[in-house]
């Protein structure tokens, strides 16, 4: 929709259909009372790259239609994508994914001690970063490959499918071999190239909004992996960046049904990287249960007396059990259980 | 806690030592690797007035107390409060307060079907706008005066007391005769003069957050109704401003476990305001029952045949009874029923 | 324009044209290849209270005219308006208006001293506060009425003009009587009450942008003011809330052309709200004036040796001339002297 | 600064003082009317590592020390960097850099087209895309490799060095022959992998902060390069995202003065990606230059009618002596001229 200013004459009006006309775009033009408003039906992207804004008398373009497509319920199929990881069964009406396990992997005692505590609360996946992208080129960068090692390991203890962070194409086949689940970080939601490559590896992919990302931004990114012929993208709301610093971020979770409605894709919840305080992990878990989130992923660490370092975040695994219980709860209320 | 540059020398972090102690504050040096910093133990009001950011040789300063005094859990009391409104318990660690009713009484028969319907579905308490705030000159404002009538009327047949917004002082004591909640609005959050008006009329205030405040401003303002002696506040998260679009304002629901840690007053969720979608309200207000509110406050029409006009977020008075039982599920995992 | 969701029938197209043109607004469908818009022309308003994205099959309503009217320089008058305060001109394209003064009237002395000094630089104008809204109750809240009274003084001494903030109804005529510009501040920005005190006055407003209102925001509340028949609205963009933290707020300088291009009023700055910081003022003032402002509003202190208390963002009188200067110096560049 | 709770009891400051002085970290203890807080002097990354906001009794742990180490002008050297490309000086305080050029070199023809007029004009560089990173996987993603080939021929003919962004590392090579500065772009700001890529290129690196990134974050950002024995950082404030709406980006001049406080490596200003409106290129321009910039980046097309697409917010080749003039004259009076 092309809105002219009110001193627009036809002269301007005119060249406007007839640009439109030129790239096979029909215009259809509506005088109204102030001004005039010029419709354009076709293509959005080769009406967008026109730039029409930038033509005489031109007040505003007000793209109608929205801007993503694969990951569209409406554009695309309507049926619900089921994500399968290993028996698991992610964006199911009835089903509730758990995934927990610790920041990053620092042991193989540590991550072994975590895994278990999930798995004996009945948690669907384990987490746990092997590559950390930081903020700070001085801080701790994850273990990298021996960490693979260790996720491999409690993998085959414990049952668990593995999900963890991919940060730069150099370690893909390397991950892609020793995890289930490839997860793109907030941070990268935007680095193209690296979600053509996770596209390419036909693992099921663990999407993160971006820190500043619109939904539609969001959804605008799974395409880049969609078109690439995976359909097995897991959406995650994560908190987004607003004045308010009381907390680490702010948690969107009317962002969770606003995506129920528009995308096919499931929609998991992030609630430890969002708050920032393991204090209010809990409370915003049993609310994406009670929103429609189709699962969760959260930190535990191991206990504060044996663990060298426990993120304010992380839960503690002696009371994981309880916390799965109660968000387990609030989710059997809307008809789903623990995948 | 003062930090200096580090090219600070010892005369300026003299003098900055100098004029703390002159207004009585006790200063502590603490030299650093890099830079010094001097802690002012007192009063911060007092330390803030210094504007000491403005001294040679300071880099920042950082408050560390923080800055609402009446309405922390921390330093007034810590038992929380519970505002009593016509039998209504509001804040009791039992109960959830459900208040609902039309954004504004349009007519007596409106209002009325919508006031059945709420009772009848178990609602603690009913809303509806006899004075509204418009952005826009041009829009509707209200019916003002014969709104409170009709709202006295509704209140008499169903037993529910009543929660309207105040917008100016000079209809304060209209109001305070009229209705048994004051609300304060977002847009009036740091209307002083208002909250004053409002804390000494000595009813139960509904302090809605700012759209762009912070949860510590919002403490700050119910300060100027507690100290007018007025200890009955409840607090309301409706929705914070940020760059995403999708939904209207971005509910804040980290805000509400955040809340309850730091202050001792109930804490209640808006969730029509904040999304502006009905298909987004019930899964909010689910969600709001699930993280720990003592209550949410939701506008419901008539249903849509016979509405004159009805807000893309207002449940229909038909579908009000479902959507009280799911949210009166969810709160009861949470070990409360509707006051 | 109310855009359809690609499921919806021609029953649902047809319920929408006949709610629209049950209250007179024309209605033109245009089919599209995904999705059909229908174009809405008529009242603006009217078609807002229709509230249509509450109906079955509507996906989205987006408003295509600018909801602001009276300060639309395409609507309304096209000629810039030229606000007359005692002989000086603010928003002709050939002035700068340059208001300067302390935070707060402390003193007598203090007052006087700085509107001495700013005079001396070629000020436009003074301003000080008499009464100042505080987020803290706990906070100095002005003089009050005997702040008038030196403002007053201050202005017989020096001839300037006296810019000062309402804050209530209730000090409307005192401060009618004694001030020449009624300013009213960003937290108010959305105080209707206070608005159409301030449009029935009379006397020039200098209208603080809210910080989070967006500049569209802004121009409806100036409407609430010239819908008084008070032509005489300053706009001043004063820095908006982001998640930015090393600034106490970020200034929007873009907000000044694209304000420019938009309305008929003047627009002016306040670069040391937005800063926070004295060392940042002078570089956003230069850049205030090359970017075209009608004028800036600063902050200035008595020398830190004689000031009981000089917030960090406020300049020092000794250096208000070579500041008025350079500020000066960019304004030219752009066409405009001192008003 | 470790500040405990009211409430918390001696035992639990013992706790803390004893993990930090298990990692070597001088702990001091300093009492308060209210809390206790606890300074923790040593290794500011080590204490983060501790995570003490999970400790029993903590209510905040807040930073004194800022978390940039080499690009910070107190820590780091104290004399402004100075990056030379190819005779220019980026960063010296008497020179002003113009970098202007098209958006996506689009073909030959074109790109030498805007190549001679910015040239002609006193441009410093040429900018001009190769590889474009796109919000939809659907948009155009630039020519590629032959791109390079454009703007190698319009160097020679021009003499005018090449600023063009690097989106993968896979072109690093390609790209380092070919351009004379490579950008990193907003939203690769925190891709830490390309971060470090770049700083081995040892090139000049033009890099541009976040849409939502704070200036400490892209402090930081530099750092990856910095560290790996690149000092050629150029950094780009290019707006963020904000609530506002009415420009596409919020451009954070604030930013600027601030920067060049805390850093000593050159910062330019990209006025044309922040505004998305030509009319506002040249104000935010002026702005640029007054505000104290190092120089700023701007994007230029053909004319309109010969144009195949021109952005909305390009300037036009025919005008932009004009605005270079216009740009150059406020650079002057702070001292600057064209590099």
């Amino acid at each position: 929709m092309v809105v002219m200013t009110p001193q627009a004459g036809q002269a301007e009006i005119d060249a406007v259909v007839k640009r439109l006309e030129a790239v096979g775009v029909h215009a259809k033009v509506m005088p109204g009372e102030l001004t005039t408003a010029i419709g354009a039906i076709g293509d959005p992207e080769g009406v967008r790259a026109l730039a029409l804004e930038g033509m005489a008398g031109v007040d505003q373009v007000i793209p109608i239609s929205r801007p993503y497509k694969l990951a569209s319920s409406e554009l695309s199929h309507h049926e619900p994508t089921v994500v399968k990881v290993d028996g698991r069964r992610v964006g199911a009406q009835e089903t509730f994914c758990l995934i927990a396990g610790p920041c990053t992997v620092e042991s193989r005692e540590q991550t072994m001690e975590v895994a278990r505590a999930v798995q004996r609360a009945g948690a669907s996946m384990l987490r746990g970063g092997a590559f950390k992208p930081r903020t700070s080129p001085f801080s701790f960068q994850g273990l990298g490959e021996p960490a693979l090692e260790v996720l491999r390991e409690a993998r085959e203890e414990t049952g668990l499918p593995v999900v963890s962070e991919l940060t730069d194409p150099a370690h893909a086949d390397a991950m892609a071999e020793a995890v289930d689940v490839i997860q793109v970080g907030a941070r990268n939601m935007q680095n193209y190239g690296l979600l053509e490559v996770v596209g390419k590896l036909g693992k099921p992919v663990l999407l993160k909004r971006g820190l500043s990302s619109t939904v539609d931004e969001l959804l605008m990114a799974a395409d880049y992996v969609l078109k690439e012929g995976n359909e097995n993208v897991i959406l995650c709301e994560r908190g987004i960046r607003t004045f308010e610093t009381a907390t680490r971020f702010t948690l969107d979770l009317g962002a969770v049904p606003y995506l129920k409605l528009h995308t096919h894709l499931p929609v998991i919840v992030d609630p430890s990287h969002a708050s920032g305080d393991r204090r209010l992990v809990e409370p915003l878990s049993r609310a994406a249960a009670a929103v429609g989130a189709d699962g969760i992923i959260v930190e535990v660490a191991t206990d504060p007396d044996s663990a060298l370092c426990d993120g304010p975040q992380q839960l503690y695994a002696s009371d994981f059990g309880a916390f799965a219980k109660a968000v387990g709860d609030h989710a059997s209320l809307v008809g789903r259980r623990l995948a």
